[in-house]
């Protein structure tokens, strides 16, 4: 995963794959970076690379030797969601699964942060996207003052080694950080409060976040700082615009996709003629 | 359910939902009582249909009072994955879940057949689509020989009991069987035998199984007589014609979530005029 040969080298800045400093007020989430030309083209070229995305699936689930997780973070109306049905909605939902998680209840709490998402892992050929994710347990917590210093320092390692079996016992990891600007979720918002088909999104809590917003800023880069690793590399998506969003997580998908040289297994052996009566 | 308004009146053959003799052999798998006049215009119909299934499911999750329950059985290559891609494949994964049974193993042998499937439940504003379900445990041990008379029956009952106590508590569920005729099932198998692309799809243990269609199509007979019930309707979708399936398939669930009246919830009290600042 660290040497991703199709990408394009103009998202090189924007990949984190080896922990270390990662400035993330430098990248401007307005910028478009894979845009080429428009709105309307980059449309169109994302619906085109759904339907490609729907191909490399396809093969995907049929080949079995892989298992894939996308991991969506960002800030509350960053678009989540918004992504899921732009990028992955073409595919078959045969082979793909999304999880949406929320803060942890019941058994969740009584056991390692690790369990529950551990449980939720892909199996073979499948595509499994998280939609939030264990990175909620590098965030809340530092923003609410529960967590910092050593302890954090070691919460970080914890997600590192267990990615790093994940991917080493055949588990693809690729994760994405959806940025988007202060002023970006302030217009998001307001819509959800005045459309009437988008009030039911709106949580009075998204409110009281908000107000913590530069302290999440500085615990998002913090965590991709020290959590972006060769075998898990996070992408950070400049999502100011919706479609350019989608086009930018498509093609890293893309490129995850058709580097892992994915084919259809061959018939067994001693069927080849074979006449069905 | 029981009362389905706006299903089209030709369909009702198809729908079973009392227990009593339904005479399967009556059904001919190449009937087409969807299709609008050619195969071309069927393929955009269903096309629609995809796409107004993914607004009525987008509402179903925003509503959130119901869960819905789908469940596709059928004989080998009787086109459930094909289904699963071309009636769910536009709605976003976000909310779609499907759950792939195969013969139970492990901790699953050690309780009852129910156990692993009321895991898989889906949650509020959730579709969960069984590709295959319980009802392999009233078609595979009564082929076999291992399951008849009173056990049978009892089985029957308990997955009445269990569907209806599921429907009262707000799940949704649509039951469909997709026919096929001996003879489509031996083409397609034998496609499988020679598209490279398709090979991964063979398992030589169809074969075997095929050998036992009369026997297969007898249970399925007697299962669906006993276990269409007003609160868990089975539908027999003629399925020779891939088109048609869809077709059907799509038809029945729209007439479903049509009839739930859903509908976005509200803004919480309170937040009408509120500016986000």
């Amino acid at each position: 995963m660290d040497d991703l040969p199709s990408l394009p080298a103009k998202l090189a800045r924007l990949r984190h794959a080896h922990p270390g400093d990662f400035n993330l007020s430098r990248i401007d989430p307005a910028a478009q970076p894979c845009s080429r030309g428009g709105k309307a083209a980059d449309k169109v070229r994302v619906e085109e690379l759904a339907v490609e995305l729907d191909g490399l699936q396809n093969r995907f689930w049929a080949d079995r030797r892989h298992r894939l997780l996308v991991v969506l973070q960002g800030s509350d109306t960053s678009g989540k969601d918004g992504t899921v049905r732009g990028v992955f909605g073409r595919m078959s939902p045969l082979g793909v699964h999304v999880v949406s998680w929320k803060a942890p209840l019941g058994p969740e709490r009584e056991r390692d942060f690790l369990w529950r998402i551990h449980a939720q892992m892909p199996g073979n050929g499948e595509i499994t996207v998280f939609n939030r994710s264990h990175y909620e347990d590098v965030l809340v917590p530092v923003v609410e003052g529960d967590l910092r210093g050593k302890a954090l320092q070691r919460r970080y390692r914890q997600i590192n080694d267990f990615e790093q079996m994940l991917t080493e016992t055949g588990t693809v990891i690729v994760k994405f950080m959806l940025h988007i600007s202060r002023e970006e979720q302030r217009v998001r918002l307001q819509e959800r409060l005045d459309d009437p088909e988008k009030a039911w999104k709106f949580d009075p809590k998204d409110l009281e976040v908000r107000e913590h917003w530069d302290d999440y800023q500085r615990a998002y880069r913090d965590a991709i700082s020290a959590t972006g690793t060769r075998w898990a590399p996070w992408h950070v998506v400049p999502a100011d615009s919706k479609t350019h969003r989608n086009l930018m997580v498509a093609t890293v998908l893309k490129a995850t996709l058709q580097s892992l040289d994915l084919r259809f297994p061959p018939l067994p052996k001693g069927l080849a003629g074979v006449r069905v009566k």
